[in-house]
């Protein structure tokens, strides 16, 4: 395996330069999210352009939008060869040294092999050992894939320009396989693919009462309360042994054989750790499943917020104008969004009460995601898997979304490989997150061997 | 009935200097609510305290608080004569003339005998003719009772000093009748009296989730989602037709006979009109009762606050930390606000899961109130209306609640009279409030003869 060595080698031959670029990418303030450091976010997207170019891209360029540049890159091998997409984002979380930092968060300490800094790993690390690996296998001519590069700019926030770009351009973006750096490891011995996500589906839904609110001195008790009525109308969707009762919420989830589910039972999961981190005394859910099964294969429907009336301190006497509720379904394998979101308008408009409006609006609705795990890209990953860490990877079910991914499913039939490089302790999103230079190593040296050998 | 006349030619001629004293109190911009007009509100009590004196009252003074002060007063004539609590208040409601005023709300205008400035009526025209009235029956040495005043000037934002004061020194406000002139007749020509008023209870109650929002795709469906319990349980709380199915909610309430039911419908009442206001289609409410019903002797749970998670624009994928929501009981009598709570938090406990905590805070908990229309006073007051306007006022139930009227019947067992000079068009709380001269003098001369013959 000449090439394991290879990767390694030009890593530590090239350590200083690699730090330093990797260095200057971090310290890039590139946060998405309140929109105050959009020339912040363009920095980042205009380094990763100069990566692109540096690694001679036949297309590489900046999608301009409503927010942050997309990177948009192309590599044509050779038109037989397979295509890959690769998609990440530069834009990190907001992050202040005040929120617990040991150093600044942007600006990178590398200890004991560790970098620390927001993004180390989430996701400009992976995206950066990406662009070295493909960068060195260009150099060496051992790229024996096209590739296409979407790194964009709002991935913290909601993705909104892409979902735009997608509506519009879709077919840019067509691979064979895409792959995707950003989930974790079980730990530095043992990769990890994801093998399914769930969906998301969100409305906002709105009780509309009186045109302005009312004194409930005058009115209330004949004036329809519309706060009264949404939560009358909403808490009835919900069983007290944790199933959802919307009507054919479960007509199409995907029933798994008890072969199954114990398989899924393989799945690291530390229910003690969760208590712990919730600071709860129980958890709860649907009966019947698992905890881990309830997160994993089973949909739930949630309220994640909810707001009407006054709520701050004192008394204001009145009948509310009206209420709101977010409704979040987190959705499995085969719901469909638009026909959950019609049960829920039907069971809405049957049950309220005469004297209020209703209006449900969909923020987003995707599907479910089950990775293809017959397909020759899965196959391949886990060959090279072998190779590097003498095993295949665990394959591990995930309670969240990538909404990209089921996205891609969607419009391009395209499929998706989710396999990052990171640790669950790597600490994403809070203080001191940070990714350790042997995790990148590890990354650069499977997927040098998943391009070199495809 | 020489002393109707009187007090006519005494407002005739003395008109000017009346008017001038009127206008002083309503320029003062003694808005409460906020705590920005501190020293206005001072102001407007130092009027009253002026007024006090200038009648020599025995004690006249302001009790320092932490709000505005209150203006208290005593007037001993005879320790054999009744004593009449009078209760007002000399702050009013926020003002601006971009509100919709036609002139600025703090300079007062007389325009065809009708004076337009904020507390035209409520409540300072209705204190300063109260004022008026006792100056000139103690001039005339035609006073027949002893009078203690007690006018506060946070009304409109809670009374929250007036109940500190309760707390501690509620006997010095011990009287045989509380007099408050803070509603209205039904027109120039016909008065009206309040015959009852609904309590108020409200609490606060939260549902704690886990110590801070998780990631709902780690957590969503094991960790409990507190605004989906909250949602869950309180909507179970009511009936499709309109009924509270807290267990003892209704225990208690008084029942009607088809008499009184029937007499309950000659209250003017126009639910066109409430349809309009509040720009709706159809009313609501607990099924079996009329619109009317529902509003006056019928209680109602309601939810006029609800807040939990997130519900602006955009996605967060969340299991929210808590939810709370302030649920506003009007009661009736029987009903006791304390086993209406009792029952809230059991029913709560024993319906909420595990894995969130709960927790009821009382705001304010108020039985409701019901004039004793056997009483001496109440037997009286019809008298002097006879005289005055020919018939007996119009009884009155009201949705609303007076809280310091049910607190002075629990704390020292007294009585009140609701009898109020002003209309229902006055636009009290809107832009343009305003009070007639007319209804002024209507006032004067019907409070002077229910002190003179008393």
């Amino acid at each position: 395996m000449k090439l394991m060595i290879d990767i390694k080698s030009y890593f530590e031959t090239n350590r200083n330069e690699i730090l330093r670029q990797y260095f200057d990418f971090l310290r890039i303030p590139s946060i998405s999210t309140g929109k105050t450091h959009s020339e912040e976010c363009r920095q980042a997207a205009s380094f990763v352009l100069e990566r692109l170019k540096a690694m001679n891209c036949d297309t590489a360029r900046l999608i301009e939008t409503d927010g942050n540049p997309l990177v948009f890159g192309e590599l044509n091998r050779n038109s037989t060869f397979p295509t890959v997409l690769i998609y990440g984002h530069y834009d990190v979380m907001p992050a202040d040294i005040t929120d617990g930092w040991n150093t600044d968060p942007f600006e990178p300490v590398l200890s004991d092999g560790v970098v620390f800094a927001r993004g180390a790993e989430d996701n400009k690390g992976q995206v950066f050992f990406l662009l070295k690996t493909v960068e060195y296998l260009v150099e060496n001519e051992r790229l024996n894939c096209n590739i296409k590069w979407m790194i964009e700019g709002e991935e913290e926030c909601g993705s909104s320009s892409l979902w735009a770009f997608l509506d519009s351009d879709a077919d840019a973006l067509r691979a064979d396989i895409c792959l995707v750096c950003d989930t974790d490891m079980i730990d530095i011995d043992t990769p990890a693919i994801v093998t399914s996500l769930r969906g998301a589906a969100i409305w906002d839904i709105t009780v509309q009462g009186p045109r302005q609110d009312l004194h409930s001195g005058l009115y209330g008790g004949a004036v329809v309360n519309p706060v009264k009525e949404l939560v009358r109308v909403l808490g009835s969707l919900f069983s007290t042994d944790g199933k959802v009762l919307l009507p054919g919420f479960y007509d199409e989830v995907r029933q798994y054989t008890p072969e199954e589910r114990i398989e899924i039972t393989q799945q690291p999961f530390d229910e003690e750790e969760i208590k712990k981190i919730a600071e709860v005394e129980s958890l709860g859910g649907e009966v019947g499943f698992s905890a881990l099964e309830r997160i994993v294969i089973r949909p739930t429907l949630e309220i994640t917020g909810i707001s009407g009336g006054y709520t701050d301190e004192g008394l204001k006497a009145i009948v509310p104008s009206y209420a709101k509720a977010k409704v979040f379904a987190r959705l499995v394998m085969d719901q469909n969004p638009s026909k959950i979101k019609d049960s829920l308008v039907q069971y809405f408009q049957k049950n309220l009460t005469k004297g209020v409006q209703f209006e449900c609006e969909k923020e987003i609705g995707l599907s479910g995601y089950v990775c293809n795990t017959d397909s020759r890209f899965f196959t391949h990953m886990n060959e090279v898997s072998k190779q590097i860490f003498g095993k295949t990877p665990a394959q591990i079910r995930e309670g969240g979304s990538i909404p990209v991914v089921a996205a891609f499913k969607e419009k391009l039939g395209m499929d998706s490989l989710l396999m990052g490089f990171g640790l669950r302790t790597d600490n994403i999103h809070g203080p001191n997150e940070h990714f350790s230079l042997e995790n990148m190593v590890k990354g650069m040296e499977t997927i040098a061997a998943f391009f070199q050998q495809i």
